[in-house]
């Protein structure tokens, strides 16, 4: 199914007139501001969809009935990206998982994607699970393995993961490892320290010399004792051990309940290590829920640190860090969901171009942390809803993607053309 | 396979003497105590093992490589607990769910499990996943639905298993429910509860007299917001307006971090609302792993609690209350998990029995917490594993269940007669 | 000091233009609602000052540096009370606490406080200090302490502080134990409970009829072990067996880490025993910040639950239930910090009474998870913050409290008339 | 008062029968062990106290009833730790803090505390509280703080505590910072981190050729938003920047919720970076408990990963780490607190000496996670405590601390001589 330009330009005609009412109010508010240049950089904030986030997700409790019209194929990942792209213009990127989605013909899924406007974000191996046919088990970790032939296999996965990259025109690889331990005693965490470094530098050796390497940190789960790769200052250490090209990538989910993500945000940015995001939101673990559906508040922070620490730098918004949605879907239909998580990022990102930065510094300078706070809550509590729905008329899309959707019924006629039993990869 | 007592007694000839002479230090350190009476409860002392323990376990992201030789059948699995109570002598009940098992033949059941003196513990139902051919699904809930015709299914479905654990002897139905909410919005909160009450209140008009209900909690997973019978206060809500057969179920992985869990079961037991245990260990979550392998510390507290607090009410440590195991095995052999389970319970148990409780009383009495603390540590720190292993010895059962499972390659028989790739139900 | 009336008028006038017109545009908003009977709720929501909460704190590594100008006693606490009521129009009653205040002439501060507009709320006893000259010491707890003797002194104190509180005009008692223990082995739970049973019984045998006693509950600290009300569950359980007089009272910091605190407010609703809340937010644990300036979407969600629960009981939102405002004010000055608080309480709670009901319950009963969350952000998401402004308005209050207590320098006023090194009694 | 030998000797003999029965007992059981070599380690390995932990400790509620007798000067504190040391011979060095402590003259107190057999550990400064007499508040920071003019305050307090050491023969500054923020937006993350390792580098630039620096990590408290050194990763960071002198301190009760300490441990000790050790125990936060009453087997566990890693790196494991308790006692005699701290801590050691490290690598080799879990818990299990007394019996002290320092009444002695309302200065 694809969305027409006129389905869109019918919808955006029919609440123009309030958009612009309120648009126009909130030009009058920040009328100081170069407003202009804000609704540009929206425009051109692009978050990553994964493909495996396009069905309905599970526990290990099991996984519930599907939404139905999930895709079936890499070609119909892209197409439900394409969906999620027409609708927001704000999703114009699909990061592929290996072995999920296999390309066989890497030059016709470029051009399919470009159809869509999109193009291919960070690729992702796996080596948390077992494959049918591989020769070894992950069951005891991949590459902090003890076992140099397993750490090898995974290797091989992780440089085979490049290749299919550069054949789609991606730069960079993400790297998450379930590697740990579940009981005390299992694992020597120097040694597993140790080996896992040594695979990631042979897998670093690989990477072509424009391409990132991203390197994910996560507290628990699945080992339940430790995890290799546990926290941002492991990763920090592998990243710097690495070289230039390997970064820490930052999942909200993936931290000790209580964490101050926004600050290790900063330091990162600082060390000039941060590489990439990793979108959810989580009340006890990584529960990979919708972006801003729990704490909204922290994640208006984090944006907040990282318009801050790029601009510190130099950096370009847009261009410079990885943006993507890291969520599962158990009990909302994907697509609804995503576009969700996009609006409450772009409302984030949003907040965080308006906070001013002179009152700030100002108000820091002086310990006055009561204003400090009134200057952050105040574009927060502002409704900047308009900026967001703005950039998207400017790039065509629609004024309420979610709307839209469901104006079309578009799970309907997923449903329609794909069949109600489909289940898409993914957990 | 099965373990022949000659087989034992040929292991446990070999190391008798190194028993006799740990058990006489013992003996002679304890010589102020009527030991023979804690040997006697620790042979008494039975701990239930889940059918669906019985296999290799997993977690969201995957299950891997099995062990190999995992049962088949509900024959098979009282087979293997079978095998578990022969070497250890403490695991002689068996605590089945509906539908992983369903009974074809209650009486050729019942005298399977009688030959390796087993009994039928606390049935377990399950809403927390949709069955094949099932009319509705509990993607929003079972008991909390709000859809009265949901609820029914789920209600008949308990009833159904009440049904087979009469025809089985056994006594007991464990409710847990995954019934709870991801989002903010999703759930009404208090009518989540009236259905859930509603529902409760019928499945319990359906036990019998010499029946108890457990009303099992647990903070969250799989839902990520809520859950409707998410801490003891709200089972003990559920249990009181029950009425006297329902009781509340406490599993150590099912609270939020921190959570003091031997106050809990001290306050219910005050209450004459515990009604029984789930053991596992955990350091995140509900991470269902081996029973003591992380904080043995806390599981001879929480017994310290439960001894004290049975004795106040005259109940028998035996049969008052129901113990059971509830893990999940995703890196060990599941029988040795579980032998190390039930051999880190026995331990907790024996030195909550020997805890001095009137020196104890008389520091609280004195606010003496210093020596409170040496009162506790004290048997804690003694080794007490020859006790435990003299009751296996005066059982029948083997002085190192885990060693004669490994001097018998009990899994390699298990694969020679069941295949590699078998695989059990469960998570 | 006191801010004059006409000292608001002008503040007003110099921004009425900018708040009419900000009002307005929410009113076309919100033209299908009720915006009138909103801002009456608003008028009429007051939220009560704890006396100690008008100085600076500090934790057990200190007190830094006062702000100045601090209250020295009951007089000018009520003072600061009459400033801040003035400013916002919203704090319309004081809580005291016995023995940081004794009122030495009730008729006069009731004469005084009235001057001002303001009530006496809920009077708050303290037994987890010990006074100069008192006879037993709290060390080991007050009314769980194995010593009758110290369990009645603080028996006595309660009922002194309800005596007191007659005196004034009060009607609540807002018991907090500290009570607890700090080693396994300390306490003997059961005991711990009855003893403070017990002493609750007798304290709740000398309120008069149309009072309320608030049991308060907290997970842990100063006590580090366990806490002898501990949690909701069993405040609930002392409530209950107490009377019907006795409610259980909510503090926001006095939870486990990522406790779902709306869904217990949920339930003591359904119950008829939520008594009454003490507003603050937190990171980590009892960290006593500002309300709102942490988690302020948890804080809507609360109200959400609040509004829905207290009409499904027909209740009063502004009489049925305590409202008040429990903060340590380290780093702020304590006068703005209670002002920012007070206004993060008002906007959650015009966010909550906006809430669409209806769609929210249609959403519930379609199992639409995605719509209640549309439904909820909508509102969260919306710029509320003038039909507060409104009410303060209508109040004969200022459109920006904090904004005109800088403009008046009150700060610099109070210390001028009151020194610089003055230090409120509290925390 | 002092504990004279003959006293130490007349307790030692009245259990010598009792003590060699269990020590030659061990001694059967680990006969393939070299126990001797384990002994001398034990009486090696020395633990320094701080010198404020040997007063009452209290919370930010308020400090209750004191001991009474506690020590009113340094030379006060160094007799209690010569207490402390003839009673377990195992706390031969005191932690001095400054302002708390300011000697007066060096020379005497070297001498007094030689005397005492005790030498001058780590200092600790001091810039989260304010001082009567600074010119400056730390209320903001200290080391970060945004006015250069207070850093340096600062900065020189610190290098006044390094003269204050080296005129005691200590080796080595331990700085912990409460710096950081409660509130979001109150700091500029990065440059609260530039600006804090830029007064770290003056300190360090200060530091003898033979000093450590130790850069002590806190996740929370006394700031509850922030923290400015917040995890074992920004202490690294801040030590790497460094040089070869900083290192990591590592605090048990410093921590998120769930952290894998031991983990954090193999990792520094792997880097070169570890530098000390802070012990005490929690449930909680930094609830600074008595070491080993809340968690013995994570304590132990630690001692594992400690052992191992030092031994790898051919680290003295008495001399090569800065070892201290840091509790607080609330409830329990400060010096019987210290005994049993001390007491838990050796029993560690102990336990991890007697890992069988090549039985545990060849399990880890082989990834036999039950068979790893076997060997830790075996020795965990094993009852070691007449190891350590044989240790202590040894070193000329008592083979029950706790028991002798009760038999001779200590503190009643202590209070006689010094009066009962001393209060020892700290937290």
């Amino acid at each position: 199914m694809n969305i027409e330009q006129n389905q869109i330009e019918k919808h955006n005609d029919s609440s123009l007139t309030s958009h612009q009412r309120k648009l126009n109010f909130l030009k009058e508010d920040w009328s100081h501001v170069d407003l202009e240049s804000v609704i540009q950089k929206l425009v051109d904030f692009q978050i990553a969809i994964p493909s495996w986030a396009l069905g309905t997700g599970g526990t290990r409790f099991g996984r519930f009935a599907i939404t139905g019209g999930e895709p079936r194929t890499i070609e119909e990942k892209i197409e439900d990206v394409g969906l999620l792209h027409a609708l927001n213009g704000a999703s114009g990127a699909i990061s592929l998982h290996i072995p999920w989605d296999i390309p066989q013909n890497a030059e016709s899924l470029k051009s399919l994607a470009s159809s869509y406007g999109l193009r291919f974000d960070a690729m992702n191996s796996n080596t948390f699970q077992d494959q049918a046919g591989s020769a070894h088990s992950y069951k005891f970790g991949s590459l902090q393995n003890v076992n140099k032939t397993i750490r090898k296999q995974a290797i091989e996965h992780n440089i085979e993961v490049i290749k299919q990259g550069i054949s789609l025109g991606s730069d960079a690889l993400t790297v998450w490892l379930a590697d740990g331990s579940c009981f005390p005693g299992q694992l020597n965490f120097r040694k597993a320290f140790e080996n896992t470094l040594e695979s990631l530098e042979e897998i670093y050796a690989a990477l072509p010399e424009n391409w990132k390497m991203f390197v994910e940190y996560k507290a628990f789960e699945p080992n339940f004792y430790s995890t290799t790769v546990g926290d941002w200052g492991q990763s920090l250490l592998y990243a710097s051990k690495l070289g230039k090209k390997a970064y820490t990538l930052v999942d909200l989910g993936h931290h000790l309940p209580n964490a101050n993500i926004e600050q290790i945000v900063a330091l990162l940015l600082m060390e000039g290590k941060l590489g990439g995001f990793h979108f959810n939101d989580s009340k006890y673990g990584d529960d990979d829920l919708t972006a801003g559906s729990i704490k909204p508040y922290q994640l208006f922070l984090i944006f907040n640190e990282l318009v801050e620490g790029m601009d510190a730098k130099g950096m370009n918004h847009a261009k410079d860090l990885g943006w993507m949605i890291d969520a599962s879907h158990n009990v909302k239909d994907p697509l609804e969901d995503l576009l969700q998580s996009v609006e409450a990022i772009m409302i984030a990102y949003a907040q965080a171009l308006l906070v001013d930065r002179k009152a700030l510094n100002a108000a820091q300078d002086n310990n006055d942390v009561a204003k400090a706070q009134e200057i952050l809550q105040h574009t927060f509590r502002s409704d900047l809803r308009a900026l967001v729905a703005e950039a998207r008329l400017r790039a065509g899309a629609a004024l309420s993607p979610i709307g839209l959707y469901r104006e079309l019924d578009v799970r309907k006629n997923l449903v329609n053309g794909r069949g109600v039993n489909t289940v898409a990869t993914g957990l």
